[in-house]
């Protein structure tokens, strides 16, 4: 494998629409050390990797000498590793260290890492001096088909998940499927989690390629991830390009988050990783699609299996020994999606097409005591 | 005074045009207690007024009986007093009470205060689950013609004032006129130096009105103090809807600012107001103009005058016993303004005509020395 000809491997470009705020996605292999990967980014005296401390002695050097050909001053900032340190007094520490380094507002940020290292850079670049540019370099699955895409920064507040945030777009993505080699197997699959949500509420052709290739994405075939990633990438552009403030239809990618934030608020952030309670929450929304009575039981049952092959948890979490389902219910209501104390969640109604609706606590009920069964 | 028809007294609106983010600005006597005032603001179960201990005591109770026609729950959350303050710590006081009280992502923000909670207040609607609307009630002179307007809104950070923030536009900027009349004589004087400021940077006859008029702003005449508030909005309405996010021709609002902000930051956020560091920073600005050739002496000692009349300090404070003129630069270093390591100043280079410009070191430690003596 010759990296500075990424070309000869699997590569795709995104274009992702948003008037003065558009950007491209890069997908493919050996793009960090390939220079195009880089060229015409805004012009600065000085760019900041912001990484973690796990993911920057695997990656950093070979950004940073990508950078040096470009900004005279290259600098890094490496974080504590964890969603649990996906708070304000983190944040601060890339603060500290810009303004320590009398960075200016024209300063490049370089997210490098996972979704809490790319949500936390994004939020730190739309805050410092009130905006700088960011580029995100997305190293999990996860982060390569939904977290680096869209323009969500955020920081979670000790009553709530991602409460505290910003849209605001990166002016790059670069997603290097090499990283995903050195990925735990346990975050491939939360990845995957993602992936698969693109089917049922956009693309129910791509669920049937999932399901095809899934034991090829489980071996991390480049040309699988580089087509799971694009087409993800495609329909996240797609739907953003339409709604970027999710004041509508942008809240169909909240597929399965409502019953996910539940868990990883009432579990702990950081217990049960992102992408695992979203897909223990894809088939929860999946189930209570049924109960509506927009969907058949089959579809649940394919999406459990589909989730289950992918290594994902599909039995929710008890969250309270005597009162579950109240506990459930209570951390629903303080998500970003609850409006008028009402309860709204994005349910499947044909396949590859979703919508947002209110479903009566009966039901809901009945949802949340069958997952935890 | 009847406060139910502010239409009989001194009224204006000026429209901010910033495409999907325009808003009015009312300007008059008795606009709080005014129902129109409120009228068509965004729809939401739930208002916050967000405020400070010396100034909801004061008007607080009316804002809310105004409020409570329009929303069903009027919550108050009162923040310590005093620039000081103005940090995350503070910032996160209004976060805690939003998601204690369970306020969703349509919840109104209404900021009750001058700038401190303006720009809090602000940035806190910025971040609060990614951004909810926030209506604007400044109750200072200087936040009615100056933070109040375009959407410039932060906190400080220890290292450098305003440095974390955003730019967020409020839905509708409401001037009560009559909240003027409580405010100490220091922070009235500290507004007027923002008043003078449109004059040399934007408009030469406003100067001359001020010269006229300056006793009667001083003794809280409301004609006057409407007709001065109300250029002063013009002339930022102006310069903001055509340059937003300051990529240009907005940083000549901060004529007088980047003194002023070493003053600030050196004698500790606090010890000067805002206001009173402008007024110095614009009489050395001026120097500085004077210095580079581009205006008269006499310029330089008609706006000092001004600014003395108005109460302002127009001597600068040592900032360091043994490296005055050096603290000065470096505090200048690390200004929202300095790019590439090079110091740029607005000058006047015409009267009612400003522009952005780098001066020599020897210049600036010129005018420094000149304003310490």
């Amino acid at each position: 494998m010759n990296a500075a000809t990424p070309t000869s491997l699997p590569f795709a470009l995104v274009p992702v629409a948003l008037a003065d705020r558009s950007y491209d996605i890069l997908i493919g292999s050996g793009l960090i050390a390939w220079q195009a990967s880089w060229a015409g980014l805004p012009a600065a005296s000085t760019a900041v990797i912001v990484s973690n401390t796990t993911v920057a002695p695997l990656h950093a050097a070979r950004v940073r000498e990508a950078l040096q050909s470009h900004y005279r001053r290259v600098l890094c900032v490496e974080l504590p590793d964890g969603e649990v340190h996906k708070d304000w007094q983190t944040l601060n520490l890339i603060f500290d260290h810009l303004l320590a380094n009398a960075c200016d507002r024209k300063t490049v940020l370089v997210a490098l890492g996972g979704g809490v290292i790319g949500d936390m850079t994004g939020f730190a670049a739309a805050c410092y001096m009130r905006g700088v540019p960011f580029v995100q370099v997305p190293t999990t699955l996860l982060a390569q088909v939904d977290s680096s895409v869209g323009g969500k920064t955020a920081v979670n507040h000790p009553l709530g998940k991602n409460m505290i945030g910003a849209f605001y777009q990166p002016v790059r993505v670069i997603c290097d499927l090499d990283t995903l080699d050195t990925l735990p197997p346990r975050e491939l699959a939360a990845g995957l989690a993602e992936v698969i949500k693109y089917g049922p509420i956009a693309d129910g052709g791509f669920l049937d390629w999932i399901e095809v290739n899934l034991d090829a994405l489980l071996a991390r075939d480049k040309a699988a991830l580089a087509h799971a990633v694009r087409r993800s990438c495609e329909i996240k552009a797609e739907v953003v390009g339409g709604d970027e403030r999710e004041s509508g239809r942008r809240a169909i990618l909240n597929f399965g988050h409502t019953f996910g934030h539940a868990i990883e608020a009432g579990m702990g952030y950081g217990a049960w990783l992102h992408g695992e309670a979203v897909g223990c929450g894809m088939v929860m929304a999946a189930d209570l699609s049924a109960r509506l009575g927009l969907m058949p039981a089959a579809f649940v049952s394919r999406l459990r299996h589909i989730c289950e092959r992918a290594g994902l948890p599909v039995r929710a979490p008890r969250l309270d020994a005597t009162h579950n389902v109240e506990r459930y219910l209570e951390l629903m209501q303080v998500d970003k999606k609850a409006e008028d104390g009402q309860i709204r969640f994005v349910v499947i109604d044909a396949m590859g097409s979703a919508r947002m609706q209110a479903a009566p606590e009966a039901l809901v009920r009945q949802v949340i005591e069958a997952a935890c069964a």
